[in-house]
């Protein structure tokens, strides 16, 4: 038998690597909180699965804290000068956060330091001791993943995740009101790596598709987008993440019998119910569905169900792309590729070659 | 022979309605102006095509006039309620543009009332008189496509981008400087439905690939998101658009000689050059490329050269999508698909069934 892959291995130390980084990092929301005095807004800097972690941000932020978070366009800060009138974006009401797993994101690097620049507050979220995020941030937010051997993100994403639930919680009227839940999430991300309820389904239905969609909505969404994003660069083949409503503005009449859908959703929140109607409406076309987490009237609709966390809504996403990771390293082992290595990768990609 | 498609129709009356847009729409910026004023922010809420054009409008906002624009996440306003700890966004800095050609989208119609209850301003974007955004909104910019019969957008998108020029011009500093080019685009545009330049090339291309997948960048990027959307809605087969960088974050590893690359660029600005690496890079991976615009160097790197618009790069985007659209609407032809048509499409898209 193969020995494991670091992949496999990285997916089962993120209960370790979770805790230690909330550990680490929730003594900081009280800086987090001083640094956003007198600013408004909140906007991330980051590309890839860094860029699907901030995603969920946004969505904390706005949905659990009431503020106002953005994505940045990187190419407005590296690329295009003051605007064609001699004029700069004022960032004094903005508190900047740079998501990278090296923290060397050169665009990243450099958008941080033009946002410095235009009066923002700044904050890195990085995984490498000493990088230039983090040295050169008004706070370093350091996750605590540990080395990551495997070119696809795992561990390193999920620690990102925790430090926007720090960022977040920081940012509420009252940081400590999810505290109990973050408390389990550790556990709970580790009965998932433990029990895998559905994952080699999962990855048999991954495997043998060639076309597959992922769809998530509203704190689920950057979930969906990093699913597929990691079976792409995992399995090499094209998938093609969609938010729920980018699904049904076009897309959805493209799907016929051809296509598998991964569906990922919340145990409770307002958005279960859509993503059960979308589950019906996807199979109704012929599609075959696998569908993470959700309630009973969620799993009953997809083809495969796979066994999500006992978490709430706003904190789901932490364990809802675990099962999902286990099942895309499965299936490329099964594709004959390796999970570790997939060609064409590096671990710190330049946009500018 | 057949008789012309709606959909073809309606890209050769492009130019009158972008003549006619432009007459209605700017003796309003100074009005826009006016309703910025002690507002910093300008949020977009769109879907599907609209989004696209929104896209577009938040580059231009960043690099013309020094404005920030974002988007707006809708869920955000119609599934959560105030964050969980009763605290809700603040939007009194903010100007909130919805687009949608019918103007009667539900959820972006939830979401400019939302807007409006948070305090902010609101303009609306929208094609059809006396429709719920136009009628609700603090400043209507009705867009002059006249009715669309098309299932496609084609001549209400190029609208929409001509109110995203009015509303950033009118926020500069100076809200003049660009007309002397906005006066010619009607006419750019109409060279471009005339002269046709690798048009067919560029069909045949698409209508024998089954992998195509799109990019852009900066200011471009909005028109790569709608290349991809429409050539999916009306060749029905799966179509990723991704910008420039998420292009290079992993799923240019899945690029082969199995895929056909289209690229859009301007024909001057900060970006052709980067662009121009990208088509080369791909060519290198084995991609079959199409470019669209683009300088010399960039026309001589692709497999399919078509001619762009006459246009500097803050106004390209209203020429660049014009040769796509009369090569997608012929694609679908040679696949023997109705362009005007495509099936599972209505002309407003509820987001929630």
């Amino acid at each position: 038998m193969a020995p494991p892959t670091h992949m496999v291995r990285e997916i089962a130390e993120q209960p370790a690597a979770l805790a230690a980084t909330f550990e680490a990092l929730l003594p900081l929301r009280e800086d987090l909180r001083r640094m956003f005095e007198g600013r408004r807004h909140v906007m991330f800097a980051a590309r890839g699965s860094s860029d699907n972690a901030a995603v969920y941000g946004r969505y904390l932020l706005g949905a659990h804290a009431g503020v106002r978070g953005s994505m940045a366009a990187p190419s407005l800060a590296t690329h295009y000068g003051p605007g064609g009138n001699g004029v700069e974006l004022d960032l004094d009401d903005t508190l900047v956060v740079s998501v990278s797993q090296s923290g060397a994101t050169e665009e990243i690097v450099a958008t941080q330091q033009w946002a410095a620049r235009r009066g923002a507050a700044t904050v890195a979220v990085a995984n490498v001791p000493g990088s230039p995020l983090l040295r050169t941030a008004d706070l370093a937010l350091r996750t605590q993943a540990g080395p990551e051997l495997a070119v696809p993100a795992t561990k390193s994403y999920l620690t990102q995740l925790a430090a926007m639930v720090v960022l977040a919680t920081a940012l509420a009227p009252d940081p400590t009101s999810l505290d109990a839940d973050i408390a389990r999430v550790p556990d709970a991300v580790a009965r998932l790596v433990d029990e895998q309820h559905g994952v080699d389904e999962a990855a048999a239905a991954l495997s043998a598709s060639r076309h597959p969609l992922v769809s998530g909505r509203g704190l689920l969404m950057g979930t969906a987008l990093e699913v597929a994003l990691k079976l792409e660069e995992t399995c090499l083949r094209p998938v093609r993440g969609l938010s729920y409503a980018d699904l049904r503005h076009g897309p959805i009449a493209v799907v016929d019998d051809d296509v598998l859908a991964v569906l990922v959703s919340a145990a409770d929140g307002p958005l279960t119910g859509a993503m059960t109607d979308l589950a019906r409406e996807l199979r109704d076309r012929g599609a075959r569905t696998v569908g993470v987490g959700g309630d009973a009237g969620f799993q009953d609709s997809v083809d495969v169900a796979v066994a999500g966390p006992d978490l709430p809504e706003v904190l789901a996403p932490l364990g809802t792309v675990v099962p999902l990771q286990l099942a895309i390293e499965r299936a490329a082992r099964v594709l004959g590729l390796d999970p570790d290595a997939p060609r064409g990768l590096r671990k710190v990609t330049r946009t500018d070659a």
